[in-house]
């Protein structure tokens, strides 16, 4: 289906916007009147400028107040419109979106409404325009699209249609099924918004926080679906108010917005009966099944001899130094640490990349470039594995590579001079169990439609950990079997002005199989582990009957635990060098969380380290 | 009374909130548990230390979950509690909040409650302790202040009270009068909280976004009125989750924190029957009448030349120069603007300084010590005028100096070699109509409170305004006349990282008598002032039905236009110099408004001349 996007979505002039909608691959815009009002080139300027981009003006929005008001209001609602039907004509537009009354309404009656209506869908056909007549959430009288359809089909006029959008459908709760039953061709536009599940009033989460397809709560495969068996075949058009796309780089937002919808058109085609392109004009993405677990995490720095130092305590093994580059792999278990000196002069340590094992490489690499993903460049030499990698909106590299039955993946075959693989001690190290990424505040949302979006990761929950110095806002993207988990930290504003060292560190956090007993070798092999304090371990002993030894154990080797019924989880964590500390965890019967509750601790205790 | 605060309300690690709590002269403090569990520091260190610092350790809080429940629950509610007990007595504190029971409850019985709090209240008799019980406003079946009475009236122990949060209460509309029925005695302790007026769930309203008292919209005053007329006699305190206050800077944190208690009590006593200090405890600020107009506009730059040039084209008057500073002083009418020069090497014309003519200065001055406000110096010789000024939370300085019945502040008459106010060309300027302040997003609550109860100005209404680059919220403070509005402006935050000549600039509002004459005049003389798109009088002419020679006029004069019923509104906007323009307002038939509508076409305009 065709794609069209609200200039309201984007930041920057109406001329900027237009580009940049053009770049991602839109097929048309939405014009919001205030983009246009405040735009010092003429309306003919801007109908050449689309034209030469090749992009529709689909709608022109909003016009307000327009129906259920006494006459002597009509009046003047007819005298706005042939002004605005004039500057639509000057566009080279002809679909304008009326909105149900909210702030002159005064006749609550359907026969009132639809006549208005009629009256301004004739004048507007002497123009060549049509009227889409859309319920918002809050309107005075008509708050239901099912109303507004009613008053639609009382209008009984070729130029008065419906508009759909989702957030006023969903928002409220109401059964979008009923869509099935308008005419298609009655349906002269859709807008589609996401939204997060909040509770507050419903301008305020309309007008500051819907989201594109993909990154809030709703069930919009499923609406698009209604819509789509109605029969409209306009296109699919993302009208999204957000207090951060609002001010977020044009460009790189137009791109995200484009891979919501095309995120959105798959999920629509795999739903049951929706039947082929062909016939619903919805086009499919490579399918691309979850990864299966952690490939390496990736540390770059101009010199990573301290992590070397650190990973040797805790048991990791030196597998030696890439062919041709100055990069190096450490491992234990299954756990792979790369550690690249490439390009890094006066670079601080930090996660730069990680990799996914993926069972389809290629088909998920089909599926990232089809949704507009930016891909990394790494230099590679004939002889050498071809690894794609994703750039994540954080600006982390995601490779993928394909997960094998037995043994490491291809492209460890790369490094020489090192221990081998057998040799590495038992430490007890299985593999990397999840991979903290520290989020720009801009990023969050964008990065919530990039792991679902490419990787086919899912967003499973939220929550607020407090620090020192404010609250770090946590969301975690996980596979569906666990086997990836990223939880996505944005830190607190105050965070940012305090320079790259005191920021929030990213993580990698281990999973071991006796936390206790690595975190006792790594002692005496010299590790400093973070130290917490003593009164985390008194408040340890009223929370939990645990038995004194183990407690004295846990304190002893500064680790922190928490308790899920059965299940449990211990933790140590290490210094922070340069932005990334490790973690090392033992999860038992099941345990599926984090530790949330041990992080203020140890947000505080880095803190101190300062 | 006495004044306390809780550590969660501000940022850092629990020692350097101690020292921030006595700096800003609390008498005592809330210790939250994640504080002190967090803490390096052992309890009994901390107890040394509040002793040094001549801070009471008021409350523990919170205990969790412990009534309600099955009597297995209750065995451990027990073992929680005495190892928290021994830990209080290692603090030296005597009373611990409980809440009512959120996450374990399942015995919906006021005797059940009761019964358990008893046992609770006898075994911290024990250690010399008491409880006091809360209820939550989300609490699973206690959420009513007068349940938990009933349930404290029932327990029937010594040891056993009541809190009251202003937050739990007026969050849920619960009338507080009922407070006046319970014996003071047995209201152990008293939290306080502020909130915005918004729609949404009432956990996250009451996790992020509560207020110090003044910046919100609950009556606090009233509040604690019905809690001192019941006869407490225990501490003010606050307990103010908010996601800013967490994270900005914890010394101006406890001051503002300080201040908002200090306006408490003040207008506790105020109302109605509240009596005198010796009944209530409860003391007075110095009263101050509210400011009846600006005095001055004062802009600081290393080089004020390119402003003189403008101001001269607007029709002021050059009135000379300071006897013994770099100052020099300009008016029209009874705007005045003062160009300083002093200790400016290096800076960008910027709004330094505003001036407001009062009543009675000394009062003022008197009552901003009271509240701990931070006082502006200048140097100031024997035959000089000494002003006093505030600085402001956004660190403008605000001077207030005595209002004359006729004629200028005497302070004009340090200016020498300029010509007389006499001599003024009549160019229908009036004086200043308000000054628009950008604060930084962490500043704006405390502003609020700044405003408040310092120059008794009123917050009277908020909006928010798209720009190309984000939307700006708006907030206005203003005198009960209408003679001073201060409307303080919110930039999103990309405009932040984009260098200060691109950050949101400040302006100077003058009011004229005939804006078309004045802008017409100014042109004249060279004014270039600010351009408007041709697209914005098309959009005029659909919005009114306006004469079209007036709008011609208008846009020929890049003026901006609105009406609200009968009165009309006309602007015109100069460019930006540094980071401040200035804004000519012509005010017909009572217009009380600014033009919110107009703002972002300025707003785009001023982008577009970057």
């Amino acid at each position: 289906m065709k794609t069209s996007i609200a200039t309201v979505c984007l930041s920057g002039t109406l001329v900027e916007k237009l580009h940049a909608c053009a770049a991602a691959g839109f097929d048309g815009v939405e014009i919001f009147e205030p983009d246009l009002v405040s735009a010092f080139e003429s309306p003919e300027e801007i109908r050449a400028l689309a034209a030469r981009l090749g992009l529709a003006l689909d709608l022109y929005q909003p016009m307000r107040d327009v129906e259920g008001v006494d006459e002597e209001t009509f009046a003047d609602v007819l005298r706005r419109a042939r002004a605005k039907f004039e500057l639509m004509q000057r566009l080279g537009m002809d679909l304008v979106l009326c909105c149900s009354n909210v702030g002159t309404a005064t006749v609550d009656d359907d026969d009132v409404s639809a006549s208005q209506l009629r009256r301004l869908g004739e004048l507007a056909q002497g123009y060549g325009i049509r009227i889409a007549f859309e319920a918002l959430a809050w309107g005075r009288f008509v708050d239901d699209y099912r109303r507004a359809w009613r008053i639609v089909e009382l209008a009984d006029h070729p130029a008065v249609g419906l508009c759909l959008d989702s957030f006023h459908i969903l928002s409220r709760g109401h059964d979008p099924a009923a869509i099935e039953g308008i005419p298609g061709e009655r349906i002269f536009f859709l807008q589609l918004a996401d939204a997060p599940a909040v509770t507050m009033d419903v301008l305020s989460w309309s007008r500051h926080h819907r989201l594109f397809p993909g990154e809030g709560s709703f069930d919009l495969a499923g609406f698009v679906a209604h819509v789509v068996r109605a029969g409209y075949s306009g296109p699919l058009s993302l009208e999204v108010f957000n207090d951060t796309f609002r001010q977020t780089d044009v460009q790189g937002t137009a791109v995200h917005a484009r891979r919501s919808l095309r995120w959105l058109e798959d999920a629509v085609c795999r739903l049951p009966g929706m039947g082929t392109a062909a016939v619903t004009g919805l086009d499919r993405l490579p399918g691309s099944p979850a990864p299966t677990g952690f490939d390496f995490a990736e540390i770059t720095a101009a010199d990573t001899s301290g992590i070397e130092v650190m990973l040797a305590q805790l048991g990791f093994t030196a597998r030696g130094r890439h062919r041709t580059k100055p990069v190096t792999l450490w491992s234990a278990g299954d756990a792979r640490i790369v550690l690249n000196e490439q390009h890094a002069v006066g670079v601080q340590p930090h996660l730069a990349a990680i990799g996914l094992l993926v069972p389809d490489p290629d088909r998920l690499g089909a599926r990232a470039r089809e949704l507009g993903t930016p891909i990394a460049y790494r230099r590679t030499y004939t002889s050498e594995q071809a690894l794609d990698a994703a750039i994540a909106p954080d600006g982390t590299q995601i490779f993928w590579s394909a997960a094998r039955d037995a043994g490491e993946p291809a492209w460890t075959a790369e490094f020489e001079h090192g221990a081998p693989r057998e040799s590495a001690e038992d430490a007890g190290i299985l593999a990397i169990d999840h991979v903290s990424l520290t989020q720009p505040w801009q990023a969050i949302d964008e990065a919530v439609l990039f792991y679902t979006s490419v990787f086919s990761l899912e967003p499973v929950s939220a929550t607020d950990v407090a620090s020192p110095r404010g609250l770090v806002q946590s969301r975690v993207m996980r596979s569906p079997d666990g086997s990836v988990r990223l939880p996505l930290n944005v830190a607190p504003s105050s965070f940012e002005t305090s320079g790259p060292s005191s920021g929030l560190a990213q993580h990698v956090a281990v999973r071991c199989s006796d936390a206790r007993a690595l975190a006792r070798s790594a002692r005496g092999r010299g590790l400093d582990a973070l130290r917490i304090p003593d009164n985390y371990y008194a408040d340890l002993a009223a929370r939990f009957p645990l038995d004194p030894a183990f407690l004295e154990e846990l304190r002893d080797l500064g680790m922190v635990y928490d308790r899920d019924g059965e299940a449990e989880y211990l933790q140590f964590y290490t210094c922070t060098v340069g932005t990334v500390f490790w973690e090392f965890v033992e999860r038992r019967a099941g345990y599926d969380g984090y530790g949330a509750g041990n992080a203020p601790v140890r947000l505080s205790a880095q803190g101190a380290g300062l």
